[in-house]
């Protein structure tokens, strides 16, 4: 391959683009690599284009290893598919919907569960059809609210998707093993740095599900990772170390106090360090009690169920809804108030959940043994040291608090902390949900049908382009791995006759070796410009034909490293080729 | 490549699907290529995406031997630019029109000329970084009122379209002549048998544009071709030779006739050759006149004019539109005739129109010395005898008859027969309408801006896989050309356990060499589906072994000629090496 500058499509940029606020956007946009044609609508350039070849090449020799079988779907799809499954109301604006000259509905697929479902419903009919993978790399649509960070959160954006169909749960657990090992070889190859996160915890049910995050500042994804160990998780998987129960021998009797004026948790803890008891309290010493209410999916009734969590921590609801899952979460309105007259707004407590056979479930750091300050079920009234496995017994646990940075690491090895991270990967174990819809049976050896069971698992390939860069540059440019850049080498010619003769030479021996040729044979441009140019390009290794030419010697760059070398222009071709074969 | 068929997403149909009509949707139906996804809309399934890329892979390299540099756009357009070029109301019901989440209007592209000049523009300003030519392979949707057979005419389909963008009008042809010639190179190795037809006569100025037509009787294209050369054209480009002009000497004098009764050319003809003028008449023999009116694209004022043709011939409006491009034809109101008291409907000739001014054309038939029965400008009259040349001179030419089989072929040699073609092929020079509405300038040598201008280039990827199979099958299945085929070699294994094994070995050996096999390695299926699977798939080479692995003998077919051989399975492996590597 043997790209020329001198008629390339290609034309650098000083300046960032003025709606451009992270560095792959920037840098992508100032390369020459996209440009946009509408709100979170890109079009590849030439060098983009072959960057995103790259990385498709790479997620496409992974998903042939371990069987998977690419297809290509449309992106046209019409609406009683995704009606069949809910997820046409269920994605809300995010999907693109469009009428044909009939005024039949279509939307354009943000992902292909459905007619990857029937497409194998389809062709395949008993168990010995399966397990079978499908995948594809295509277009996916979604409206985003807020297309942001140029390619890294599209409208319009390449994504490989695919989908396992296996007879049991022991397949399922295969095919998405055999998945998650593909991401891990395709994102190491990549050379990203990433981290495995769990997506939820699990806690209550749910499917097995994880997400690569490509470790970024500029992620739109929070997770926490460990200080002590290579623990990561999303903050709604993070699930909270319970302490170990204690005695409740010997502990304070529970008394009920008579507290006036204590809206909040702050006023309470100052009422009572005020009130003379003889020792202090922080807000970790209170048990705030808060109601929701839960319905199974597609259930019609609503179950209120009291939570409680130590009063210092605000309640996270994503880690709530997240602990509950499949359950459906809601907070109560006034009405619902009006059904539980014992319920007193403000003082509740476990007393009055618990003797009313409401479900009381609590904060894991609430264990037996443990002091509470909390309500009386009673206006302007609290108790001191209720215990838990003494004055009251919750009836699980749940995970309501927030996580905070300096938390205990779930894995008893380190403290947590906040950390940032862009989505490239997720593996998901779908289970029957779209079997069920569209009735996916196989035959089993029994002759009886067997609902089949799925995962998902998706990459998204031009947001890879845009990670990479996000953790490949510097100040001067992007710094592509060579798996992914759009050549191996940049050979630049200074001057104005020779020295350019010379470059075109050299890139020509070494297109014919096999190398991956960029040359900036363009005349009329000063050598100063095309070093700017090759800095921000990102070619790994730079050949520069310059002054040195007249003693036959050429100048080598490593871009990542900076490093810089001569040597003589006879050596030049069988050296480069020797770098990039090595690397 | 290795492809088993035991784990191969593929079932094939027995049975043509009940929507289908012509061969290609068929059979790709049926070998599994392909599966509907709605009306228009197609999967592509494991083998049919190899056939897809392999086609991509063809047209790649061609368009990279011109010059071209591959870019990828998106499919979600905003209405702005299509806006700019009227293009927006245009395209009618034939445009997917959808809102994003703020109600902006976007389209999906049919093509991307609009997007494709903004890119230039955005990138390029001075005539040093002319010519460039860039293109795409990527989705297209058009909502066509009659989508119909299978890929071949698809509502979502993909396409290769490419633009030229040069400073001149010689660069300009230089670019066309470069695409014109790569086409010809792609449709030669991908094995077509293909006619390319000027899309318009361009009688009356209009840009040069040819279209590559796969011959094939399910296409939807008319051409006529001669019997006696390579001509071939489009209906509407078709010039009709004019005969030589005569002496209008000695020639009868024009007669007028009352000719009450003859509403028909027919009944004319009838009356005349009953009125005893001592000669027979045909309707060849009468000039009818017809009128229409024209004006300049975006003109606000019509002009009436008269067109006159032999009597025998109908009036074809897509040939008169065509000759008269770039004006706009439309057909006479009442209102019109109004105007022109001295227009008798029914008996108007060319004696009232060129005395009144109004332009008259003819049909190249007409020529100096011909004499016509003809209107006489007076209800029931009408001339015998009116003489081209003495007794009226047109306005010029134009070819508003219909062609017929036996016409003679314009270029002198045989006469023309309608044949069907499939469009798969489109060289076009848009000239400079996109870069006008636009802007699209570039600052020449003399510092002055130049109007840039522009080709449009397409090849229809997913339409070609379809026309290939149009033309190469049998009553069996597809007959691919090894350059598209899905494999080299088929090579199937039939019984249950030796052969099978001995067949994965061959299958394994031959793809350690570089071939692309599918082996057929299917247990408990008898040797009797296996062949009609493989007759159907189409694979260019089969090895069947079988019962005579028991000699050491294994079968060789050629799915082409049909011609099967034995050979000793010690020397199979490079015999069909051999004839994968000469073919």
């Amino acid at each position: 391959m043997l790209l020329r500058m001198s008629n390339l499509f290609l034309r650098t940029l000083r300046e960032d683009p003025a709606d451009a606020e992270v560095p792959s956007h920037k840098l992508l946009v100032r390369g020459g690599f996209v440009r946009r044609a509408a709100p979170g609508v890109y079009s590849w350039l030439p060098l983009g284009k072959i960057v995103l070849e790259n990385v498709s090449a790479v997620v496409r020799e992974e998903m042939n290893r371990i069987g998977g079988q690419e297809v290509l779907l449309p992106a046209l799809l019409p609406r009683e598919y995704y009606e069949a499954t809910d997820r046409w109301t269920e994605y809300g604006d995010t999907l693109f919907r469009l009428q044909d000259r009939k005024g039949a509905d279509y939307l354009l697929g943000p992902t292909h569960e459905e007619l990857f479902t029937l497409l194998v419903k389809g062709e395949y009919s008993s168990y010995k059809d399966f397990p079978v993978t499908l995948y594809q790399i295509q277009e996916k649509f979604r409206d985003e609210a807020r297309p942001r960070a140029g390619i890294l959160r599209g409208r319009e954006f390449h994504m490989k998707d695919s989908y396992s169909f296996d007879i049991d749960d022991e397949g399922l657990q295969r095919s998405y093993d055999a998945h998650r090992a593909a991401y891990v070889r395709v994102f190491d190859r990549l050379g990203l740095e990433y981290v495995v996160v769990k997506a939820t915890s699990g806690a209550m049910g749910g499917s097995a599900s994880e997400e690569f995050l490509a470790v970024a500042p500029s992620g739109e994804d929070t997770f926490v990772r460990s200080t002590g160990s290579d623990y990561a998780a999303n903050v709604e998987a993070v699930s909270t170390p319970a302490p170990a129960a204690r005695p409740v021998e010997g502990l304070p009797e529970a008394r009920k106090h008579h507290t006036p004026d204590t809206p909040t948790i702050e006023s309470l803890v100052r009422f009572l360090n005020d009130a003379g008891l003889g020792r202090s309290f922080t807000a970790a010493d209170t048990l705030k009690n808060i109601l929701v209410k839960v319905r199974r999916p597609g259930g019609t009734d609503w179950e209120v169920i009291g939570v409680g969590l130590p009063g210092d921590r605000e309640v996270d609801m994503k880690r709530l809804e997240a602990s509950l899952d499949p359950f459906e979460v809601a907070l109560l309105e006034e009405a619902d108030f009006a059904a539980y007259p014992f319920l007193v707004k403000g003082y509740i407590g476990p007393g009055a959940l618990l003797s009313n056979k409401l479900r009381y479930l609590v904060d894991p750091r609430v264990v037996e043994g443990t002091a509470w300050v909390t309500g009386a079920d009673e206006a302007d009234h609290h108790v001191v040291d209720l215990v838990c496995g003494r004055d009251f017994t919750p009836d699980g646990t749940v995970e309501a608090a927030e996580v905070r940075d300096g938390d205990p690491s779930p894995d008893g090895d380190g403290t947590l902390y906040t950390a940032r991270g862009i989505e490239i990967g997720h593996v998901f174990q779908l289970g029957r949900k779209y079997a069920d819809a569209f009735s996916l049976d196989a035959l089993g050896p029994d002759g009886k049908p067997r609902r089949v069971t799925m995962g998902s698992y998706g990459i998204g390939v031009s947001r890879v382009v845009a990670a990479i860069v996000e953790q490949s540059h510097d100040d001067k440019g992007i710094v592509w791995p060579r798996q992914v850049a759009p050549a191996d080498v940049h050979v630049v010619g200074t001057g104005k006759g020779e020295q350019i003769e010379v470059a075109l030479r050299v890139a020509r021996e070494l297109a014919d070796r096999g190398v991956r040729v960029l040359v900036d044979d363009r005349k009329g441009v000063s050598p100063g410009v095309k070093f700017t140019d090759a800095e921000l390009l990102g070619i790994p290794t730079g050949v520069i034909i310059g002054r040195g030419l007249a003693d036959g010697v050429v100048e080598l760059r490593d871009r990542a490293t900076g490093e810089r070398s001569e040597i003589a222009l006879d050596a030049v071709v069988d050296t480069v080729a020797a770098v990039v074969a090595e690397s």
